[in-house]
């Protein structure tokens, strides 16, 4: 039987998604729970996609295989009281065999968040990136729709990035403030390696003055990461909801 | 000459505010950060009071006092860039030689953070007591009314408790909603060992419908910690406000 399962997990005290040996990761203590309830048996457990360190997911999705005879509803409190309270599982369901919580992915959005008071805020330290200056929303706004689109992303991608095809779509960008805060959403049909640190932190650039709205489209053109603005901090990136065309 | 800060700490790291050998506490981390400006010398911080380990600071009151000649505007910034990223010096003053964080303070605000979704959330975890069961705010504000005055809160403090005299003055207390969420504040003239958590954990009883509002009455009339409710966690509160009669 084949569990699908939305995630949460704050990102904090993890060293990203990704299982690596001697390391706090989400697979692994996912995998370590699964474990402890099929006999120590090791449970493969597949993401949508990894996040980094620092990283929050509000909705990422895993799959998993297994033959415990356990009703889906059931999940979620088997493997909560398992895990660690920086993780937990929301909801579980059974699906095909055919599903694939990577490869069936057809939209993700994420959303970072910024605060902008002029102190540092210790409870926000690690959930929101502190940027105490001045920008211009309207002029970041206006850059957004040169993103929106299918588009060669490799100026918006890390060197890193281990995808040969960087051409994404992104179907939608928003920017906006909430008390001190400024968040950004981004739903694209999937995101290179630091793109949206990457976009984040370029669209700083628009909002702080420092680029015209105008410029992301000979960003894009370029096809270089050096055109493109600073990788903005881990610590204000939400994995916010993975879409399979399954909802409602 | 003498400085009044006010510090806020996110709790969640520290083993209390107090000063303990081989423990990570915020006044050992102001301490340190203070010697560091002070060639090595101890520099002794006296707090409003102390808070227990996971107890969260929004604007606790400590004052010290120094030679060295910095205008106090540029205290919490040089303070800052030497103190962990979980305490903030939000702002400084020069104060009279008579003034005492603890013994001049008038009134001490305290709230009380309670989140109520059916699934327990990672982001919240250490800024909030998870309580998904149904409450009766209604008897839960009806009960503040006994609360308010000025009483012998013998039976709403822990055993621990050193003060002598359990005489304290509630001003104002008030619950209210936000979005799942709710808030519990309190404005008293002191506060006893344990006594917010013990005065909330006794308000969920009434919201519960395990208590009528009317037994508040009788606790405080027994003066006996065994007649009240639960000492609920410490991760849900915050040292609000502290008052010196000089506001405004």
């Amino acid at each position: 039987m084949r569990i699908k399962c939305t995630v949460s997990y704050d990102g904090s005290r993890f060293n990203g998604y990704q299982i690596q040996p001697n390391s706090r990761t989400v697979q692994g203590e996912l995998e370590k729970a699964l474990a402890k309830m099929h006999k120590r048996k090791k449970v493969q457990v597949v993401a949508s996609g990894r996040t980094d360190a620092g990283v929050h997911a509000v909705g990422q999705v895993i799959h998993f295989d297994t033959n415990l005879n356990l009703p889906p509803s059931k999940w979620p409190m088997a493997l909560n009281a398992l895990l660690p309270d920086d993780i937990s599982v929301k909801n579980a369901m059974l699906v095909n065999e055919d599903f694939h919580a990577r490869f069936s992915a057809q939209k993700k959005e994420y959303r970072y968040r910024l605060y902008q008071s002029s102190c540092r805020d210790v409870f926000r330290r690690n959930y929101a990136y502190h940027f105490p200056y001045r920008l211009k929303v309207q002029e970041m706004k206006e850059a957004l729709h040169y993103l929106i689109g299918t588009h060669d992303f490799t100026s918006f991608c890390s060197a890193k990035t281990e995808s040969e095809n960087k051409i994404r779509t992104i179907y939608e960008a928003d920017i906006w403030e909430e008390d001190d805060e400024m968040i950004f959403r981004f739903v694209g049909s999937g995101f290179l390696y630091n793109m949206v640190r990457i976009l984040v932190g370029t669209l700083l650039e628009v909002g702080e003055g420092k680029r015209k709205p105008g410029e992301l489209e000979q960003i894009l053109e370029a096809k270089d990461r050096r055109f493109a603005g600073k990788t903005v901090p881990g610590n204000g990136l939400y994995l916010w909801k993975v879409y399979y065309g399954d909802e409602n």
